[in-house]
């Protein structure tokens, strides 16, 4: 860490640093950034900007336009998010339909809005609006039989291999880093690690139109973790048009949060789950500045995307519901079991997927990324058309599940047989026997939800942009579902059992099926992404109202219960642990009695610690030192004898600074002495001219003592964000721990392979 | 800190030290916690129980009854807060209306349940329900002319003035802590300070039987502040109950925080608001477990107060509204006005009452705290009766301007001149002509807003419980209401403006002043308090729905920047600056060039640092210096010459090992040597016994170097929540640097006097 006062403070003899090489201070791929460094940067460009803001009214301006740079770049994120969420939503509405037909009208409209300009508007209606034609009907002129079938089973199938073939080939063509649902990697970004283009222009658009392609195609998976990938795109690219962001790592993070609270804003049109779900899932450092431009940029994403109205209904929200009864105390008992539910898929879900991503990675399988989506999507589209619940697109399906069955619901689920003797609104239906289309529909559930649970284990971590809050809602909603008609027609059927005589009465309303969808899909994506409060915050935004929280949050407190009690990782720590990343949670607790001298390095038996001295070694030393080995910097003691430690020295800076000397100082031969002291030593007369080093040393390197617990040091390394830190024991200098020895202690600690988690 | 590795590493001769002392490690009265250290010793019981619960079946049971006990030390609260409340609401309800009659039927009725009995139920009977009397009709049997008016004037008088000093009175006398709002306090507690008793049982009876005392006495302050205070009063009272939270500071802060969030949950019925009113102006360690269960707090004391339901219509919030009318962009200029009005009234309000505080502070008002709360009480009452808007209960007021007008409202506010010619449904009335009635309302809100910003000035920091939420909002809506109809009498009798041409056509829906209520309401909280994203989700809160979210956020954004501009505190760190308390706040940035060497301790001409030495001091001289200093602790180092340090003890755990070692151990005498390593000291053959005190010794001080720049020294403190911190040069130590040190040193930095910010 260049020290911020020091550098100002001392003479301007290595002045000319700063300038040619506008690279020092930046951070190389795939190494972790050190946060104190990034914000006592910040600070110095801060206080430049305030004492050259009095000098001049351009200034002045200047300092104020700095001041407002962050504003600006969360209203541009904001901006683009929505836009790009708007798109996508009515690119996949008409790319979802073309798998069925085309619209005579103009062949760029989707079923629905090419029935619009028609006549007939009710639901009912909608399959005979003539406008739009089915594959068969176009290209035979038959709409019924079974020839008209099989080929618009084969276009569907046609279609979706086309949809995913263009995807995963422009996905490994132009930018590999499109492929999952980049939320784990976003996650480590935000830690404090580089993974340069992963935030990339190229990215960003190749992510996008693949989004589309893949949903369209079909296959499990949804648009919401892409979508935060997308938005974190949008921020790292307007973060580069500020040199306030562009330039300082710690800064860009700041913003990075923030569009991932856009991205969850317009996934789900709920902007303060968004900003909760930055909060609790994604970000790392996260301070309240952020959490109010988070909050504006997310409001703003939710208008933008409110004005392009994808959905045609001037609704934000995704699966906008309205229910009319309340629910009673007795069923909790069975938002519980969803919620057991919910985790024991989690568990199951990031299990399977975990060992397939594995086999993935260490066998042949790896090796054919285009064949094995091209694979998944015939057998995902095979088997996917002939049920009609998983023909339609995954989101249809969980607003058809989430639903109340109205009085003109056409619905095959709201197959109830009518009692011809009462009249009452539309609106209030009582319970009713459930009929034959109900009951087809179990089945088709059930099969549907069999189906979407083994094929979303092997769709999620292809070389696809895929997310899995779609198909976990999905998977929960359709359990739910069935859940809640069994409840439903059990209460019907035996309004005489104790449990439901005071709430079911014949003729009053009694249980929601919708409502055990919604409860079932909250309790599965918490089994899956262990989120809490962002969970039930997206949940009531997306009901409106309090009335419905008690359930939701029963649910999803007994779905994390559950999965945790398998395995604390969610899904997003899992995967990142697959890759490697040095990933240093803030929510896992080190509670080991080791100590720092037992993960410091060098270790028992290891050659000592590479060190400088601060004024005896000479320029060809250092080369050498520098040669031989890859430490990202050495510490500076007095002597080699006394080994107190008087600072610490970046090897980037270090080679820089000797190249520079070389160049441009006269006599610096490979003989001069480099020094880091003040004053330069006292040198025999005919020695060469010595270096002074003392503008690159770090002054206030972090120390702790060897007998310090590692539950402490871990704590420093995480609030702090440190890349190392010094060990000593009274004063002398006893070895280094840096992130990764911590990251490789804590995976010993917890009987993993240490080796194994390191990026690979 | 005792190094928890050490403790149980090293020997056992000192292991008598845990039990017979049972309040080493506990804190004094008025000092600061050590965050790390307090973390340390949870994780070390927590090992402790995880061991243990292997041993057997009930040690197991105990575990999970461990693990659990922060959920039920949550839903207690909940309860609780929910509970109390809902009485203070219904208590408050009563008594307000105690001051102008009382209820026939049923003398602890309030006049609104009184009249629910009889038969006129609808609004404007309100008035004429038989069985409220006024107390001139009871006393005097008239309802009408000069004499009952003045004998109804006097009886309100008397009433307030009643409540006003009963309230005071059992203030001063039982609980002096339940004065003030109780969130500066609760701040700085939750920033790691001891403040005995302010969280107390008696604090918490007391704080609840004079809040509704003040509140009822007409006195312009609001009971939400207090409510937290009164929440937290019930965190510390349940946490109290579990020796996991009551012997630990630090995880009872973790209960506090949740029980502060469960406060304005109640307060306002905001749940989600709540927890982040919790995170963003109240705590100061909130890890997101705590973000989870204080969710779980909240909601559990929203749905208490429901139940209760004080407001008899089943709405869990203070303000129900619901507009028809959509806002349109040319309204926002308005909104930003109303912003800029709430910054303006939040940095008079801050810089008066401040002023005002200081001078009760330092001169002789100070001293009549009694008398200064009833003559404040009988200006209040005198000038408030005659006119409604202030004669009313502040949050009727503020419920009667953020109420949109409808067809059967009778308020003043809401006489509108009625076109005969048009025909709607009541709820879509398009904007008319006011009529004399709303130009009534208008001069009468005019002085009512003059009087309230005068009266809250001098009202806030009376020895009394007072909360500013709703005095600040009652001005913020009060000029909004104003503006409103405003704008709205311009954009009917001008709608062939440019700006209202397009939307303000005659007959049709324009302008909702309660909107602009709301919006000014929010300006002026957010002004006073500079609360930000939990100001905006409080509002949505309230309104139940985004539409409205962007003028809230464009009038709370300005407001924040206008009163930003004038000074950076919000009354809640003023008053913590008047009070001298030790907080370190989260969102100051401190950008000065200063260094370590600059703030630490001895400074140059003071005398050298008390220290210890490893082995060379006998019993009597650490006496000695015990006796002559008053510092926390020691650092122990090698030897004067040296000075390399390996260390540092707390000044109480020495004081009580020596105590224990002279009474119990042998052979120790006032000559003895201590030593702190681990091999005792070569000795002359005749010395006596050495005492060894390794035990006690914390032997991973915190370090930095003397030329760590103060912004990274103030960022450690901030977030690894230290009490001290050693620095050193080249593993030498140069001095001490405590939390105080930082504080006055920041105070320096901002041109403050530094004596004056400390605890007095």
């Amino acid at each position: 860490m260049v020290n911020a006062g020091a550098m100002s403070g001392s003479g301007n003899l290595m002045d000319f640093l700063d300038e040619p090489f506008p690279d020092v201070g930046t951070y190389e791929d795939f190494h972790t950034i050190d946060w104190l460094r990034e914000k006592s940067r910040d600070t110095d460009r801060h206080r430049k900007i305030t004492s050259k803001s009095k000098e001049s009214l351009w200034e002045f301006i200047k300092s104020l336009l700095d001041a407002w740079s962050g504003w600006v770049v969360m209203l541009l994120i904001g901006l683009l998010a929505g836009t790009l969420a708007g798109v996508i939503d009515l690119a996949v509405d008409w790319m979802t339909d073309l798998k069925e037909g085309v619209c005579l009208s103009a062949f760029w409209y989707s079923h629905e809005q090419c029935c619009w300009t028609s006549n007939e508007t009710t639901f009912e209606d909608r399959d005979k609006c003539p406008l739009w034609q089915k594959w068969s009907e176009l290209l035979v002129n038959r709409s019924e039989g079974a020839s008209a079938y099989i080929l618009n089973y084969l276009m569907y199938i046609l279609w979706a291999l086309l949809f995913a073939f263009l995807a995963v080939s422009l996905v490994r063509v132009f930018a590999p880093y499109a492929c999952g649902s980049g939320i784990p990697e976003i996650k480590t970004i935000l830690s404090g690690f580089i993974i340069r283009g992963y935030l990339g222009k190229w990215t960003l658009l190749i992510k996008t139109v693949t989004l589309v392609l893949v949903v369209s195609s079909g296959l499990s998976l949804g648009k919401e973790g892409p979508l935060v990938h997308v938005a974190c795109c949008c921020g790292n690219f307007f973060s580069s048009l500020f040199s306030k962001y562009s330039k300082n790592e710690g800064k860009r993070r700041e913003v990075l949060s923030a569009a991932a609270a856009a991205g969850v804003s317009v996934a789900f049109g709920a902007p303060i789950g968004g900003v909760l779900f930055s909060l609790e899932e994604v970000s790392y450092y996260f301070p309240l500045k952020t959490l109010w431009r988070s909050f504006f940029a997310a409001l703003v994403a939710a208008f933008t995307l409110r004005s392009i109205n994808p959905f045609g209904n001037s609704r934000l929200v995704l699966f906008y519901v309205e229910y009319h009864t309340p629910w009673y105390m007795a069923e909790l008992f069975p938002f519980i079991l969803l919620g057991v539910f919910g985790g024991l898929w989690g568990t199951l879900f990031i299990r399977c997927n975990i060992a397939w991503c594995r086999r993935r990675k260490t066998t042949r399988l790896g090796k054919y990324p285009v064949l094995e989506v091209i694979v998944v999507t015939a057998i995902t589209a095979i088997i996917a058309y002939p049920n009609p619940y998983t023909r339609q697109s995954t989101s249809e399906l969980i607003s058809e599940l989430f639903n109340d069955c109205g009085a003109l619901e056409s619905s095959q689920l709201c197959d109830y047989i009518n009692d011809p003797n009462m009249t009452r609104p539309v609106d209030d239906i009582p319970d009713r026997p459930a009929g034959v289309g109900v009951y087809t529909a179990m089945w088709q559930l059930a099969l549907a939800l069999i189906f979407k649970i083994v094929v979303t284990i092997f769709t999620f971590g292809m070389k696809i942009p895929s997310g899995l809050f779609i198909p976990s809602m999905a998977v929960g909603a359709m359990a739910g579902r069935m859940v809640g008609i069994g409840v439903e027609q059990l209460a019907y059927h035996h309004h005489d059992w104790i449990i439901f005589r005071n709430w079911c009465r014949p003729g009053a309303d009694c249980v929601t099926p919708g409502l055990y969808a919604m409860v079932g899909a909250a309790a599965c994506l918490g089994g899956v992404t262990r989120m809490t409060v962002s969970l039930v915050v997206i949940m009531f935004e997306l009901t409106g109202g309090l009335e419905y929280i008690v359930p939701l949050m029963a649910a999803a407190v007994t779905s994390k219960w559950v999965a945790d009690a398998f395995g604390k990782e969610g899904i997003y720590e899992a995967h990142i642990h697959l890759n490697g990343y040095p990933f240093l949670d803030v929510k896992d607790e080190f509670t080991h009695r080791t100590l720092a001298t037992d993960v410091m390095r060098p270790r028992r038996g290891e050659p000592p610690l590479s060190v400088l001295t601060q004024d005896s070694m000479t320029v060809e030393d250092v080369e050498t030192l520098i040669k031989e080995t890859d430490y990202n910097g050495f510490p500076v003691v007095v002597s080699r004898d006394s080994e107190r430690l008087i600072g610490f020295a970046q090897r980037r800076e270090l080679i820089l600074a000797i190249k520079n000397a070389r160049q441009r100082q006269e006599g610096i031969v490979s003989n001069s002495i480099m020094y880091f002291t003040e004053e330069p030593p006292e040198l025999p007369a005919n020695s060469p001219h010595p270096l002074k080093l003392r503008r690159i040393l770090n002054l206030s390197p972090f120390t702790v003592t060897d007998h310090t617990p590692m539950e402490t040091v871990v704590d420093i390394f995480r609030k702090l964000g440190l890349r190392q830190c010094l060990v000593t024991r009274s004063g002398r200098l006893l070895g280094i721990i840096t992130k990764k020895d911590v990251l490789r202690h804590m995976a010993q600690m917890a009987n993993q392979d240490p080796e194994s988690i390191m990026f690979n």
